[in-house]
């Protein structure tokens, strides 16, 4: 492997990014005040794009199917995203929200609307693969994306904002940063079933981790990850969100990585790395565009 | 994250692979007379499947731009595949070679092609995606592959032949799972240049690891990758190949890994795993074939 040591990228702005990592409560208001307080302490530290976790305003509902569930959606110009939008105004800083949009009677998102430093909206994103697990129903809440994979110009760079799930696809990783994103921002909801953590919890972490290492690499991008913390039950089930929000650079090194327990981790990440990376690991340039079509099948080769 | 604890794969067969790890000298057939010994060796500690390292029979020669180096070329049928073939046939294995293809006079590719335990050909694939970076100046010496990316049948499973570079792109791991493979074969020549290790060395590793795993994990597969070790010399260049060649389960868990030494690595795969990953991780099932035609482009988000 060869080049690294010409660090000669021609962007060597350094920006400070923050992921809110939060336990979330039963109501609205006070999960928001945190999330506020969050971005408060992010631009405090010097922050200027922050990232929350997914769904901040609520706890997890997706533990069960219940339609009286869908009461808990939002406008774009919600209650929630309006007092996001303030904290940013406030604060000087791009923030990147994660609500329950309601969009029509019947048709609910997952999305995530990036705020920029006057409270203005630069861009949303719909989230486009939608789980279904045991305790995690969000097949039966979330219509799937038709806004595409977007990447949001955000001051001197670009933010391409994916949710959750998105983070097992290398597919939109890739399509987010072929649009130019600079940084991956992913808001998560991601924990471990009781059944199933003393077996497989290193495994399942360690997986979520690589996934996400992994897309830096293959793209040269920064990735940003908030994730919630604590055990949320809903009846006799329960989830214990496991935390690690995390910040990889464009080699994929982990620069920032949280513990189990509410924070606001920062880092600052060199956008300068990302042209010295993509010089370094010329990866985008020898991508074989031709031979890539069978992405959009299913499943079986392309008959020849 | 749920579903592990349901072991149900309908398929629970086992089967043995290694990865033969060399250190190549200056002469070809010293170098075939290792790889056999390597498949003896496999096949004496019960190995089924085995995986070459890249361009076995000879030095990793792409550190100069030298004509002459055309002639090191063999047809597919040349010497070294037949004593492969033979090394296959006699210890009653499948053997992934990798050789420097001469298919016509200025058309060379960097092979691979899977003997079965007959020692019969069961499919090949030509390298497709071809690096130039200092000292690996592949696209000098290499056409890229043409036969896009494929899934060989051998025995109850199916291996998809990959190399090298091929191990940095999620497309070409995609494909060829889509395409019905349940084992990726990697075989690999990467290296550390001497003004790098000191500084990068580490990072490259990690990096490289991570993205195979990486590939298991996105498409519930095994992974199985051969490295070279050794320093080797051209002129006053020089790279010290790392080793390290792993095997990987489809949860991306590392089963066994080599360090720097020239080794046979042997490890179990229950091939019911990959049923087992993708159920409990269905990852596949969700992907959004409908709106992933944008990474048929070069750059730049579709116009909308």
């Amino acid at each position: 492997m060869a080049g690294n040591s010409s660090e000669s990228g021609t962007k060597t702005t350094k920006i400070r990014v923050a992921a809110v990592q939060m336990r979330a409560g039963e109501q609205r208001e006070p999960n928001v005040e945190q999330a506020v307080a969050g971005i408060r302490s992010a631009a405090a530290q010097g922050a200027q794009l922050v990232c929350l976790q997914e769904l901040f305003a609520t706890p997890y509902f997706c533990q069960v199917e219940d339609a009286s569930i869908f009461d808990l959606a939002e406008p774009v110009d919600g209650p929630t995203n309006r007092a996001i939008a303030a904290a940013a105004r406030e604060a000087r800083v791009t923030v990147l929200s994660s609500f329950f949009e309601r969009r029509a009677p019947g048709v609910y998102h997952n999305t995530a609307l990036l705020f920029g430093p006057g409270g203005e909206e630069l861009g949303m994103y719909r989230k486009m693969h939608i789980p279904d697990d045991p305790q995690y129903y969000e097949k039966f809440y979330f219509t799937p994306g038709d806004l595409g994979f977007v990447s949001v110009a955000a001051g001197n760079t670009r933010v391409g904002p994916l949710v959750c799930w998105d983070q097992w696809y290398p597919e939109a990783a890739r399509l987010t940063a072929l649009a130019g994103a600079e940084l991956l921002f992913y808001p998560t909801a991601i924990g471990w079933l009781p059944e199933d953590k003393p077996k497989y919890g290193p495994d399942q972490l360690s997986a979520w981790q690589t996934m996400q290492r992994s897309h830096a690499i293959a793209n040269g991008v920064f990735v940003v990850v908030a994730n919630r913390v604590g055990i949320e039950r809903s009846g006799d089930r329960q989830i214990e969100f496991w935390g690690h929000s995390f910040i990889a650079d464009p080699y994929g090194r982990v620069i920032a990585e949280a513990g189990e327990d509410p924070c606001v981790l920062v880092a600052d990440c060199d956008l300068g790395l990302i042209e010295t990376a993509r010089r370094g690991w010329p990866f985008l340039r020898d991508r074989r565009i031709d031979a890539y079509g069978g992405i959009e099948r299913r499943f079986g080769a392309p008959s020849r």
